[in-house]
Order: C-alpha cells, then structure tokens, then sequence
C-alpha cells in the first residue's frame, strides 16, 4: 500500500478523466502524474535524498495534491505544516523534524524570512505559486518544465509516510509519524464502509478544510483511490464556496462544524444551486444538535455524515452513516468502529468499562500511528500493546456507538464531580442567544475548579445571563451549571477548528488578574 | 491488519447478530468470538506452537468458519486443503508445508488414516463433526467444552496467515503464503470498491463454492469485515441451493460459472423464490456470454458482478461491476483494477504493451502474496519487482479494461500462430448444441501443435460436427479453428472449478496411442 497507487492507477485507466481542479484551472490525470514525477525529480536535484522531510506551507491548491505525491515518489517524508501557526510554531516543527526543505505558495512564501532567522537549517525553499518567485526560493513550475521525469521510489507499507505535527491545544507539538499502510488503510476503511461517496458517483470534492490537517488529508486519498476530482479552494468564505459547489459541480465536502455554521447562516444560500451536493462530511470538533439540525433543513437533499478521528489515527476511528442521523438514540454519538478498527473504554487504571459506563477511548487498527518522532516517553505512554489512548473521554452504547463525553484534559472537577464540558456547551448551545460557546474550568478556592462559560453571543443580540443559566439548569445537573459566564467576540481557534481552551483559560485568568 | 479483527469488532459491536448459519444451527457473534478463543486454547493444548501450521479439510460448514480464525487466535498458520484431492495429493500438501495437525468433518474423517499411511508426521487430528469422534481423532466440541477462552494471539501485518496451495492444474501444487495484510487488503479493497454488498443490506451470503479455495475465502473475510452472516453449504445441490437462498434469506453468493449453469438449467428454479438475492459474484474461471446472458434472464433482479484473481493475489485483482454488464464494450472483460491494485500488460521481454496488445497479465498491490512456501525459484520467477506474473494472457482497452484471453500456458501454437484457446472456446460454446468445451493443443507434425476440441453435447443433443465447425469458422479466423473434435460426457474439473487441461490433453493422447 502506497500513496501514489492510486494516481499510477488512475492515470493508466483514465489518463484524461480530471484528477485536479482550482481556480479554473483542471489537469487530469495523466498530466498530474507526469507532473509529480517531474517534481519528485526537481526535489531530487535541490538535494533531497531519501528518507528527507519535505515541508508543505500552503493554502489548498492542485499544486498542495501534486506535492503530497511530489514527495513520497522522491522518496522523501511529507510534513504539511499548520497554516495558522505564527513563524515561532512552524520553525519549532521544522527544527523538530529536521526539515531543511519547503514548498510555499505566494501566500506564505513571504514568510520565509521570519522562519529562517528562527531556523537556519531551512535551506531550500520552493516556491509552488502564481505570483513572482522570490530570490530566496526555486520556481516549482521550472523544476517541472526543467527536469525528466523519475522513476516512482515507491516507498510503501511500513515506510513513513509523513511527520503530521498535532494542533498543539495544549502542549508542544507532536510530530505524529503516518505509515503509508496507515494512511491507507485508514481511507480504504473509509470506502469500505460505504459512507463515503455512499452516491455512487465518481466523485468531485471540495476542499475547503485545510489540506495539511489529516481531516481533510485523508478526504483528499479517499477522493484519489475513488478515481475522483479534487478541487481544491484556498480558505474559506461561504458565498464563494456555495458558488463554487454549483459551479464545480461538486458532489461531496468535507467541513468543520465551524464552517457549516458559517454556510447555513450566510445569506448567499437562499440562492444557491446545490443540486450537485450529495454529501457532507463533518468532523474535526463535536458539532452542536441544533447546529446539525438547522444544517439538514438548509440542505434537505444531502447526507450528512460523521466521521470521529485524529491525527495519530490517520484520522479515522468511527462513522456515523447518513441513515443514523435520523435515529434518536443514535445521532448525538459519533458512530460506530469504522472497518478493521476496534473500540475499548477503559478506567485510569486500564480495566475495560461496560456499556454505557464512561472512561478513556482506546483505539486499535492498521491506521493507528508507528508513534510520535523523537519522542519515545510520550509514544509509549500513548500506545500500549497497539491500542492509541485517545485522551478523548466517552461511553459505548448498547449498540456499540460511540459517544464522546469531552477530552480527558478538558474535564473539569469541580467539588469531587467530574463535569464533562461538552455536555455543558450543548446545553448553552440551545440557547437562541447564543451562537457559540466554550467551557473551561477556572481555580476556585471552594470548589477547586469552577465551570466557567465563554459565550459569543447569537447577531444583535443581548445575552440575559441569568435566562441562559436558567435555560441551562433545566437541560443539566445543578453541578454542571456555569458559576460564571462572560461573553466575547469571537473563540480562539487552532488551524485544526479546535477552541483553544488553553488559551482561553489563560486570557480569563489574566482578566481576573487584572 | 489481522484477519480476526472483524470478529473482535462485530462481537464487541452487535453480539446478537448471527455470524454463521449452518443446517439450521445459527450462532451469534459473541457465540462464535467464544468458540473461537477456547478451540484455539484446544489447538495450544494439543501441542499446536506459534508458526506451527493447521490444516482444515471438510465441506464447508459453521466449524470451517470458526477454525479460519481459531488458528490464528491461537498464533498458528492456516492451510486450507483442497477437498477433491486424492490422499496422495493432500499428503504431499501436509508434507511440504510440514501440517501435523490436521482438523476434518464427519465425511473426511475416514481419509485420514489414508493420509496418515503416506505421510507419518499427521500426528494430531481433530474431528470438527456432528458424528462420532473415530479414536484417532480428538473431538472438536469436547476441546471447546473442556478449555478456558485464551486472548487473540493477533498474528497481523506482514505474517503468515496462510499456505494455500494452488489447484495445481499444471506441476506440483504450490503453497502460496499470504500475510495477514494480503488478505485483509484484498477483502477491503473488494469492500472499497462497492461492487460487493453494493445494495447496502447487512449481507447474508451463501456459501456454495469450496471455503478452502481463496474466492470464496475472502467472500468470507469480506461478509465478516461487512459484520453479515456467513450461511455455509455443504457441497453443491442446484435444487437445495435455490431453496436455502429463500429460507436463509439469501443477499449474496459467490458461484463458479459451472454452478451458475446447474442453477439455471435446474428444473426448480421455475417455482423457486428468490426476492432476497440481490448479487451473484462469479469467478474462478470464465464465462461464457451465452451462459452470462441466461443467468441473467433467468435472474432478472439480480446484479452480476465478475472478480479475476487467483490464490497469489488473495484473490482479487479486477472487478467488472454489475452496470458494466449492459455496456457492450466491456461486458466481456474481467473489468477493471480494485482499488489499490495496479495492472500492466509485458511481453515475453518485459516490455509494456499498449492498449489493444496481447500480452502477459502483471499485477501490483498489497494483496500480492509473499511467495511460494520453501520455492526460491518459483518465487523469484513470479513475483519481480513486486509485480505478480500471472502467466495469463490478455489485454488492456482504452478504457483500462482487462480483457483476458487465455492461461499463457493453455496457448496454442500453431503453424507459428498463437491460438488463445478461451476465444476457439467462446465461438464453439454459442453454438445450441454445445454444452460445453475445452479446447487443447495436441502433437502435430506439420502445424506443430494442432487446435483440437473436446465437446460435452447439450441434453439429448447429437453434435453436427462439421455444422458445428462451419459455425465457427463465422466467428473466428480459419486458423483458430479446431482441426479435431471429440465428445465426452463431462470436462475434468479442477477442486476450483477450472477445467484440467493436462488431465484432457493426456486422455486425448492416449486415445490416439490406442
């Protein structure tokens, strides 16, 4: 099993059907393979040898789906870097893995700069983009139209694949080392279980979750081994991507609740042509019930289906197919074990839970990472006897679906309760006024930690706190109910969509500070 | 990847549901993941070692669907016999691969101290039947009644699941040994391609065609993958087979062409009920259009779906989805590469051939096996480079289509030309008074080899042999057609189903010494 099979695959069956698309721009599959092994032998040239991390700094584009085979085919190891990292992050993450070699696009190339006074080491830049090459970097477009074409190296199964650095919510960041076999085997589970691209259709999908997190990542292999389109759209704005799923005729999308909020509440959709829309994808962070529901109603022709993973497992652990979504017991979980993987809940000290009872989510399956780089003590405290210990807190059901609680860091203990803050969201989330919100635990003398809410208030509107906690007290144990509440703007958020809890917490305890 | 895992998975997921059906016994997934951790505690404790190797010869049953995932529990390898083998071919078999334990039913049981006479190192039998356990043996119910459950051993990855020897239709059987990552990547990428249990049902598949033999094999590993009930069969009866598919509530079988024949020329398929059958995967050997096109007459709500494979490619390398069926111009392929799976056409030097060209059929992917047990030889003469040589001829289209045309070594030629024996066979098989036919080379002075037919005549047919030549002298060049005839009553046929053409081609060569 390998990255490229499936573009070696594709471009000999179907060399003229379109592997890639953006900004008007399409090539099949047959010039993007001649492309990637033309650029495999530019990387080549610029000095990369084997086993080399490569990194990628880019908004979605056709040229970010080239580069993801680009590299594996030189025989070098992919590391798609964070785009919302500040240059501090994103050189920490190269000197961490030791990647002397980067494409970017015009967007990041400038940059640059910042990165390399931080990190020296970085020695060659290539530059993958539309604008002017700058002096520091080599035009991607010319190591293509200057090199001959290489031979694919064909690193494969056990081999590594890529360095995915984690979003780092709290602590450093992880470089999660990916196999080829994990990456997949996790998207051939995907398509082995029927919920993606469940149409029928060759499909034609929509990036707009960055491309360099494993979400949208594993989206883009699952799309290539079906023989379909990637089209790819840098960023996120909702009236030019409802314009673009007409005019790309798109049929699937992978979204972060984030953005299918941000969709269904832009005015362009009362127009919008989404004939073409067959099926949305969520994931990346726990979506609100009343969020799904007003989603299902704005888009009455599209499945919506929950895919529950993260980066060490390549990121794919449970499903939720479209038909559960209409299942009451079920459609608040995140699903059921994808194929070959197996669930357990267990307590702290490691004894599996019964149904219904909550405890830490192990996972285990071809898909589970070979461990993290350089980090021996973290790797082992995280996989043990093959099972990732997700730090995710939930339960099974008596039918084996998954329900995730909160993350294990997350939990707030406020006088010996656990409160698990997600469930406190959801329910300030069905509150009218509120349009997002996040629960943090804040130091108490009393009660050791407080829960304490970050509300961003729903358009013109007033937040009457104590309705809202009144409201919350009906749906929720007196316990679990906010001690405090204050409102802002707009959630700190990572380049995975998570809330930065971390940095929530931080702001609130400088407030108080104050 | 191991091939245990679905079971894990299913009976942690939906214990309830019945995983094996047989003569009227069901038992669910808890039940059978129950069974299966105490006879591999059975097979430990009658002296089976980690790597050691366990045959399995009986009809297909429930037992046979256990044993399949209690040798690996219990750390050993799998070596499904052949069961039309005579006990000198399967005491060589258990010799080579050096199988001491042996697991029969109630109809194999009597074979045994015939084996045990040519090959003394069968020192453990285990008797998996509803009869009385012989004295040599030890009773499979009784291990399972007397042992505690022991955990999965989870052999997995690149070890050996399996040695399973070829159907040796030409030289001495070989052991072809396929990790667990073989076959449970052949079974995902079957699944991944959604020509399997493409209706979208829970499966419940029939299981008529030998489990030994790897098509059927991984119908059984993707059903278990799918969480659906394996319903196993003993043997083949046209007219029992129509009536389980009702009684059983049939979704899905698998059938050599020569079932599919016995199915539709039976008198009770007439009056049988057959509404829950939605697909009939076919392979093994090919088929002929006129047999394709009665099937589907006869079975109009059924979807017909083909798989190419064989024992090295654990057993899937193409699949010629059921909506290709009304495309003309690939009906008559084996359809296309399964996901991650790549196809080349080479000549006899290795050079790759354009569409349209004739040539060695070379296959890719992570389902190809990882050789011939103890052959260096053979091995490196197949497997080079990664690519799997099948020795079958054929060609791609334009469309990335495989179109097969004949076992390399079943070519014929004569008078300096190549003669694919399939396409003679083809052209004779549509004429009405053909039930069907082999087609050999035999000795000739002038042409070298000289095209000869075996014909077996319709029901109460005379064959018009000079009409029937005529005939095909319409469809295929002069030199293709048969310089010869003869008649028999019945095809020699292999334990896969494959007509054996060295067993045809020494009758016809004694006939004329006579």
């Amino acid at each position: 099993m390998y990255l490229t099979q499936a573009l070696h695959r594709w471009a000999a069956t179907t060399p003229d059907r379109p592997a890639t698309s953006y900004g008007g721009r399409s090539r099949t599959y047959a010039e993007v393979r001649d492309r990637v092994a033309r650029s495999a032998a530019g990387l080549r040239a610029t000095g990369v040898a084997a086993g080399d991390r490569v990194g990628i700094l880019a908004l979605n584009s056709d040229r970010y789906v080239e580069a993801i085979h680009a590299v594996p085919w030189a025989d070098a190891v992919l590391n798609p870097v964070n785009i919302r990292w500040s240059p501090a992050e994103i050189a920490y993450s190269l000197a961490d893995s030791g990647t002397r070699t980067l494409i970017v696009d015009d967007l990041f190339a400038p940059a640059v700069p910042a990165i390399q006074a931080l990190y020296p080491d970085l020695t060659t830049v290539i530059h993958a983009g539309d604008g002017p090459t700058p002096e520091f970097a080599v035009a991607y477009e010319a190591l293509i139209a200057d090199t001959d074409p290489i031979d694919d190296a064909r690193r494969s199964g056990d081999q590594l694949a890529g360095i995915f650095y984690t979003g780092g919510t709290t602590g450093s960041p992880k470089g999660v080392m990916l196999s080829h076999a994990n990456l997949i085997s996790a998207a051939l589970a995907g398509l082995a279980s029927r919920s993606f691209f469940g149409h029928g259709q060759t499909p034609r999908s929509l990036h707009v979750a960055p491309m360099f997190h494993l979400a949208d990542f594993g989206f883009l292999l699952m799309t290539t081994i079906a023989g379909g389109t990637n089209v790819a759209f840098p960023g996120f704005d909702p009236a030019k991507v409802l314009a673009t799923i007409d005019e790309q005729q798109i049929t699937d999308t992978l979204l972060v609740p984030t953005m299918i909020q941000m969709l269904v509440s832009s005015p362009a959709i009362q127009d919008a042509q989404l004939d073409s829309l067959r099926t949305v994808v969520y994931g990346g962070s726990p979506i609100s019930p009343a969020l799904l529901d007003r989603a299902r109603t704005r888009l009455p022709g599209v499945d919506f289906v929950q895919a529950y993973g993260m980066t060490e497992l390549a990121a794919l652990a449970t499903i939720l197919p479209a038909a559960a979504h209409d299942d009451p017991a079920h459609r608040e979980s995140a699903g059921r074990a994808g194929p070959v993987t197996e669930l357990r809940i267990v307590d702290p000290s490691g004894r599996r839970q019964p149904a219904g009872t909550v405890g830490e989510i192990l996972v285990r399956g071809p898909q589970v990472m070979q461990g993290y780089w350089e980090q021996p003590e973290q790797t082992a405290a995280t996989l043990q006897d093959g099972w990732l210990h997700t730090g995710d807190a939930g339960y099974l059901d008596a039918d084996g679906y998954l329900h995730i609680v909160d993350r294990i860091k997350d939990m707030i203990i406020t006088g010996g309760e656990n409160v698990y803050s997600s469930e406190v969201e959801n329910a300030l989330a069905r509150h009218p006024a509120v349009a997002a919100v996040a629960v943090i635990g804040l130091p108490d003398e009393r009660w050791g930690e407080r829960v304490h809410a970050v509300v961003v208030p729903a358009p013109n509107t007033e937040v009457d706190i104590d309705a809202l906690l009144t409201h919350t007290r009906e749906l929720i144990a007196g316990y679990k109910v906010p001690r405090s509440v204050s409102c802002t703007d707009a959630l700190p958020i990572s380049g995975a969509g998570k809330v930065l809890k971390r940095a929530l917490r931080e702001a609130q305890l400088e407030t108080i500070a104050e």
